[in-house]
C-alpha cells in the first residue's frame, strides 16, 4: 500500500518538530514543538529523531542509520536548543557519530549512532511475526490529553493497553498497530520516534501512576531506506515488553514490524521509576 | 555459593587486561593483554570492561553502572592505548558518561554509560528463567585456539553450540553456563565482558565462517553491586538469540542469569557480517 509522497501534507508536524537550522560548522539550532509535548518537556522519541536528523543532514554522512543510542541526560525545557555533531570515525562502509543537545550551555541529551552503506547479503528473520487481527479491525485508543504527543500517533491495541482491565497481569507485553497522525511516509526519522512511543511498561505491568523517565534508548534499524519508503503511511505492528524491574529502573524491548512481516527495527531502553 | 575473595588469585588476567594508569586529568593509559586476544586484535568484551573501568575509577563517579553502550569504531591494534573520560551530566541520582579509546590519535572505540545511586523499589522479573540442567552436569566446550580469549571462559552449552549438529536449525539461540577462567568474583567489569562472550549468532544459525565484527553493544545492568558480589565465581546462565539478519548486519540479544534465577544483565548488539 505504498503511496506517493504528494498524498501527504506538505509539512508534517513531525518535520516541523525535528527541523534544524545550520548554526556554523557541526552546529544546529532547533526548538521543541507543542504538538509533541509530553507531561513535562518534549516527547523523547522526537528528541531521538532530532538528534538523528542532525546526522542525516551532515555533509559528511556515509550511508544509512544502523543503530542509535540516545541518553536523556537531564530534563529538556520547552524552547530552543543547540545541537553539535562530531564524526567519531569514518571507515570504508561504516561511520560512527556523537551528537549533543545543549540548553543553557549544558548537555541535556546526547546520542551516538552508526551509519553504514548497506549491501545485499544472506538474510533471515529469527524473531516471530505475531499473529494478530488487522489494524482496521481494532478501534484506536483515546489520546491522553496531558501528553500532547499521544495525539500525534494512532494506536490500536491488540493487548496490553495501559490501564486496561488485563494490565495487572503477569505480562508487561503490549502489541499495537501504530502510525503517525496525520499519516506520514515512514523514514528513519519517524521510525526513530516510533520506537520510543510505547508507554512505559511499568504502567502495563502495574497500573499505578509513578514518575518515570527514559534514561537511555538504543534502536537498531534493520530496514533499508527503500523498505521504509515502501511502507508509506501504513500502520506498523509494535511489540514491547519489559524484562526486569527493580532498584528504581526497568528495561523494555520493542519490535517494529511491517504489515507484511518485515522486522524494520528493534529497540531497547532503560527507564527510571520512583517507588 | 559466595566465597571470600581470598580464594581467588591475587591478580586475575582480566584485571591485568583492563588495568589503567592515570595519565593526567580525565586520561588513562592501558594496553591489550595476550590472554584476551581475539583472531585479530583484542576481545571486544575486555574493551567494554576497560572503558567501564575508566568510569568506575573516576574521582567524580556517582553510583553504580546502569547501562553501557560501546562502539567498536575501528580495528584495535594489539598494544597500548589512551582513554579519555568526560562526565556529560551529573544529576542528583544519575550520571551520564562518554569515554574514548584512542590509538595513534584516532578514536578506535568509545562508550557511553549511565551510573546511578540504586535504591530499593518494587521489583519483579518478566523474563522467564530457563529450565536447564545444572552447570556441573554439562562438559565444558573446548576452547578455540586461534581466539585466545575463549580460553579465559568456561562455557558449558545446554544448546546452540556453534558448529554443533543442531546449529543449522531455525533458531539462533544458545543457552550456556559461563564463567571466568580461572574463577573470579563477579563484578560489573567482568559482567560487562561476559555480555560480549556469546559467539556471533550467525555461526549458530548458519554454520559457515564469514568475517564478522561487533559494531555497537548496549548492556543494561540490573543487579546491584551486592548481588554481583554474592555470585562469587559461580557460573552464570547466558541466553543469546538474534532477531534479524540482512544487508550485512544482524542484532543479538542476551540475558545473564544467576544460578538462583536473578536476571543480572541484558545486552543487545549489532554485528557486521560479510556475505
Amino acid at each position: 500500500m505504498s503511496r506517493d509522497s504528494s498524498d501527504f501534507p506538505a509539512v508534517h508536524d513531525l518535520d516541523a518538530a525535528i527541523a534544524l537550522a545550520p548554526d556554523g560548522e557541526d552546529a544546529w539550532r532547533g526548538q521543541t514543538h507543542p504538538a509533541y509535548g509530553n507531561m513535562v518537556g518534549p516527547f523523547g522519541g522526537v528528541i531521538a529523531a532530532t538528534l538523528l536528523n542532525a546526522v542525516l543532514r551532515h555533509p559528511e554522512l556515509l550511508g544509512e542509520p544502523v543503530s542509535q543510542t540516545v541518553h536523556f541526560a537531564a530534563p529538556i525545557a520547552d524552547g530552543g536548543f543547540t545541537i553539535r555533531t562530531r564524526v567519531m570515525r569514518t571507515n570504508r562502509t561504516t561511520q560512527h557519530w556523537h551528537v549533543e543537545l545543549l540548553q543553557d550551555g549544558e548537555v541535556a541529551a546526547f546520542s551516538t549512532a552508526v551509519t553504514a552503506l548497506r549491501r545485499p547479503t544472506w538474510a533471515t528473520t529469527d524473531a516471530a511475526f505475531p499473529e494478530v487481527p488487522p489494524a482496521g479491525s481494532i478501534a484506536p485508543a483515546p489520546h491522553i490529553a496531558r501528553a500532547a504527543w499521544t495525539g500525534r500517533y494512532e494506536m490500536r491495541f491488540v493487548d496490553g493497553a495501559p490501564g486496561a482491565p488485563d494490565s495487572a497481569s503477569d505480562s508487561s507485553q503490549s502489541r499495537l498497530w501504530i502510525r503517525d497522525l496525520p499519516e506520514r511516509p515512514l523514514d528513519y526519522l519517524s521510525l526513530a520516534a516510533l520506537c520510543d512511543a510505547f508507554y512505559p511498561r511499568i504502567f502495563v505491568r502495574r497500573p499505578k501512576w509513578v514518575p518515570i523517565g527514559t534514561v537511555a534508548l538504543t534502536t537498531f534499524f534493520h530496514a533499508d531506506a527503500a523498505q521504509l519508503a515502501a511502507q508509506g503511511g501504513a500502520p506498523l505492528l509494535g511489540v514491547a515488553r519489559a524484562q526486569r524491574f527493580g532498584n528504581g529502573f526497568f528495561d523494555q524491548s520493542a519490535e517494529m514490524w511491517s504489515e507484511g512481516g518485515e522486522l524494520l527495527a528493534t529497540s531497547h531502553q532503560v527507564v527510571y521509576f520512583k517507588e
